[in-house]
């Protein structure tokens, strides 16, 4: 198996990047295409030692950096590290592509040059993010923005491929994130969003509430992007936040390195790249997996990891079949058949 | 002053919000017209020693249950210890209303018996809800579930005179919660209400993420009540599984006293009904107070606090003119009028 990885992509490229790459490609057996300018790209190769590994540098003269509009950028650099490493996956030489960003970049790359899956219009980004609730996932985390209640239900079957595939649930539950758990209760997408839930055949429990995240109350929890990329970035940094006031509550009173196995631990468990070391992003013509922007060579590894199961569990096919299933359902319960397009 | 209690309202009542009105009516020096049925109020009052405290048993033969709708329910319970408590205030005989719930049947109540402030549809909840961040607040927390932009830009003219009245910090800086620190970033509601708040006369410094909730970056932070209600009850959540996790981490490694110390702090920063003790409805054309429906003594005492501070600091009169204000300043920049009727 052979995995494109954006060296250039991530706060802490190429450093990290590399150091991921060459991990994994030693300890997942996987063929690695470094993407990214070769002289940099072999430099920070140099730093490691590669034997066993197998590492090819494939040139990109340029790279996106955040805060670009990506689809603007993406235009303008036709060169950049994601869009050639993405082109790979596209060409059939690379099974996956790997970036650890900027998101927007990975996302309008895999939009653009891979294309989505039938009647599904941006790719979806989630995943677990909560080292306490393992068997937790969440989607959409930032891709799609605002909503209809057809794409959360593409979330929803996107969210139970990926817990039977990638997390071995065999029958995982699926759950409407919301602000009570009766069917009233909710903002108007999740409301209209209940009854299609309800008959797409997927194991519906119903609506969870902010509450209910870290109980693993459900297996998948489905919201829109805004509610999930919120979610999970104060869970972050509200992590970091107990983890400080922790340590100086606790200052003198445990050994040190006990106190940093702790905080640590803290850290981990609340940081959404550490828990998942980033994922698949979901409805894409292809395998293409984002870590966060801030991941280090461990979480960049996982990512690769990732994008090796992926492909191995064919996910792409299994979420076209799924998608396809629920559809029918659907038209069968009577609803009128929808598309994103 | 005199505050009209629902003693019915709440998971823990009437024992606990009775003994938080004895400890309110002692501590705070005001007058309580505890309402409920009599022979229970008085059951439990007869548990306290009185003496010093001025309270005063208001017969009403129901009350609300979590779970009713609440409009239908308060016109099927006439009577009902959250109606009897508003309708003290319409009549002028208390200065306030405060009830723990539940929080549909107080808003409920307040809208109908008491009404709301010109131009404004809904009451509109919101607060202090982190300890680790007591000089910022957010709102909405739940009431207003669907928002337009008019109605995100006065939540931010409410919470900046929270912030002014009853947090003492005179030049509130206010936020929008969104998914990204640039102006484009968020969901079309946040999007279309960045303009309106650049030019209102709010301290306005743009967006902020769920990565900067806890920082105190902004004092006032505006969010709609779908939003608002599932990061403070998931900041609740993770604050208890945290506590539970540190708890069996640090067992045996530090004293009983100390352990528990940490984890009462820990849990108490992070409930928000702990942080603020309930706050004010705002919008309302009167004072009427929510506090958590699994509120305490302690947070019942707390609301009646409030209560008294709002009425004080006449929050209804400032929030007028304040509103008047800023509709001026848009007026004079150029957009339309606009109304939430």
């Amino acid at each position: 198996m052979r995995i494109a990885v954006d060296g250039m992509g991530g706060d802490y490229a190429p450093e990290e990047i590399v150091k991921g790459a060459v991990i994994a490609a030693k300890e997942y057996g996987v063929q690695i295409d470094l993407v990214g300018p070769s002289d940099r790209m072999n430099q920070e190769l140099a730093k490691h030692d590669v034997s066993g590994a197998e590492i090819e540098v494939v040139h990109a003269g340029e790279y996106l950096v955040e805060g670009e509009p990506p689809a603007y950028a993406l235009r303008q650099k036709r060169d950049a590290s994601i869009a050639v490493a993405t082109k790979l996956v596209r060409e059939g030489r690379a099974d996956a592509v790997v970036s650890a960003g900027p998101t927007g970049g990975v996302v309008a790359a895999a939009l653009y040059i891979l294309g989505t899956i039938e009647e599904m219009s941006r790719p979806v980004a989630g995943g677990p993010f909560l080292g306490f609730a393992p068997n937790t996932l969440m989607m959409d985390l930032g891709t799609n923005v605002d909503c209809q209640p057809y794409q959360l239900l593409d979330f929803a079957i996107v969210g139970t491929v990926y817990a039977r595939k990638m997390m071995n649930i065999p029958n995982p539950t699926v759950a409407l994130l919301s602000i009570g758990a009766e069917e009233g209760k909710g903002n108007e997408v999740v409301k209209e969003s209940y009854p299609l839930f309800q008959k797409c055949g997927l194991n519906f429990i119903g609506n969870v509430e902010g509450y209910d995240i870290p109980s693993g109350k459900a297996n998948v929890i489905i919201c829109d992007g805004f509610v999930g990329n919120i979610v999970v970035k104060f869970c972050e940094s509200l992590g970091k936040t107990i983890a400080g006031w922790l340590e100086e509550n606790i200052r003198g009173k445990l050994a040190e390195n006990e106190i940093k196995a702790i905080t640590e631990g803290l850290l981990r468990a609340t940081n959404a790249a550490a828990v998942s070391g980033g994922g698949p992003l979901w409805a894409v013509n292809g395998v293409a997996c984002v870590s966060h922007g801030r991941s280090r060579h461990q979480e960049i590894a996982k990512t690769i990891e990732q994008a090796k199961l992926a492909v191995e569990k064919d996910l792409v096919g299994t979420l076209r079949t799924e998608l396809a299933a629920a559809r029918e359902k659907l038209k069968e319960a009577g609803f009128e058949p929808f598309t994103s397009a």
